[in-house]
C-alpha cells in the first residue's frame, strides 16, 4: 500500500475529481430522464436510460469501495486491533447493501 | 384494462407527475452525493447514499414498467398480431436490462 | 399471440425442457461449488463461480417471465376484466422481486 | 485480525461447514425448482423460488467475501508490498462481478 492517507481524509481523496465528474454526469442523466418523462418519451426508451444511470451509479460505488479497501481498510489492518475487524465488518456490510440494491 | 391510453401517449401518462417528483428527488440525492464527496465525507456514508439513490432509480423503473405492461403492452395484446409479440419481446428485453443493471 | 395456451398449463410449457436443462446445469454448478469449498479452493475462484450460477438462475427467471408475459398475461389481457389488471400487477411484483434479488 | 490463517488455507476455513450447509440447501432449492417446472407449477410461484435461491447464493458470496477480506486480504496488507495492492484489486474485481450479477 503506497498510498495510505492520513485518517483525516477519506480513501477516495486521490480520485475525488474523477468521482465528482461521474456524479455530475449522472446528475445530467437524471435531469435528462425528467425531460424524457415530461415530453412523453416512449416507456422503453426511458427504462433504457434508467438502466444506464443505475449502472453509472454502481460504477461510482465500486470505485469508492476500491479506494476505501485500498486506503481506509488497509490502514486499519496495518494498525491491527479491534478497529481492523470493525473496518472489515463495516466494508462487508456496505458491499452487502450494494449487492442487494 | 380500464385505462388503456391511445397510442400517442406512453403508458405512464397518468402517473407522470409522480414519476417526475421521484426523479427530482433523485436529482437532489445525486447533488447531495457531490457535496458529500466535495466535503470529504467518510466513504461508507457515501456508499450508503449511493445504495439509496440506486434503489430509488430502480423504483421509478419498476413503476414505469408496471404502467407500460398495463397500458402499451396490454393495448398491443388486445389488438393482436405480430405487434403484440414484438411488444412482449421488447418488454422482456427491458426487464432483462433492469435485472442485470 | 399465436401460442396462447389453455389456462391449465403454465406459459413455459413449450420451453419446459429447455428450462429444465438449464436448472440441471445450475444444480451441477451448485454441487461444483460444494466441492470447491470442500477442497479449499481459493475464495475468489469460488466467488467467480457463484456469480456465474447467479447469472444462470437469473437467465432462467427471465426466460420464464418472457413465457409468462407472452402467454398467461397476454391470455388474461385478451379476456379483459379485473383478472387482466390482476395478472399485470402480479407480473410487476415478480419483476420487482427479481430486480431486487 | 486475530484469525489470520496461514497462506495455505482460504479465508473461509473457519466457516467452511456453514458455507457447505447453505450450498446444500441451495442445491435442494434448485432441485425443487426442477420439480416445480416438471409438474407445471404456476410461473409466478417458480419465479418466487428463483428469487429466493438467487438471494441465498448471494448470501453465501457475501459470507465468503467477508471471510476473504478479514483473512486473505488482511494477511496480504499486513505483509505489505505489491501483493497487498494486488489482493485489494482482485477483491474489488470480485465485488464488481457480484454487484453486476
Amino acid at each position: 500500500m503506497d498510498n495510505v492517507v492520513s485518517d483525516s481524509h477519506p480513501g477516495y481523496t486521490d480520485n475525488r475529481e474523477a468521482h465528482l465528474k461521474r456524479l455530475r454526469r449522472i446528475e445530467g442523466q437524471v435531469r435528462g430522464l425528467q425531460r424524457m418523462v415530461e415530453s412523453d418519451t416512449y416507456c422503453i426508451d426511458v427504462l433504457t436510460q434508467i438502466s444506464a444511470a443505475t449502472k453509472a451509479l454502481q460504477s461510482v460505488a465500486l470505485g469508492l469501495l476500491d479506494d476505501h479497501l485500498g486506503h481506509c481498510v488497509a490502514h486499519a489492518v496495518q494498525h491491527g486491533g479491534p478497529e481492523a475487524d470493525e473496518k472489515v465488518r463495516e466494508a462487508s456490510a456496505a458491499i452487502a447493501r450494494l449487492v442487494r440494491s
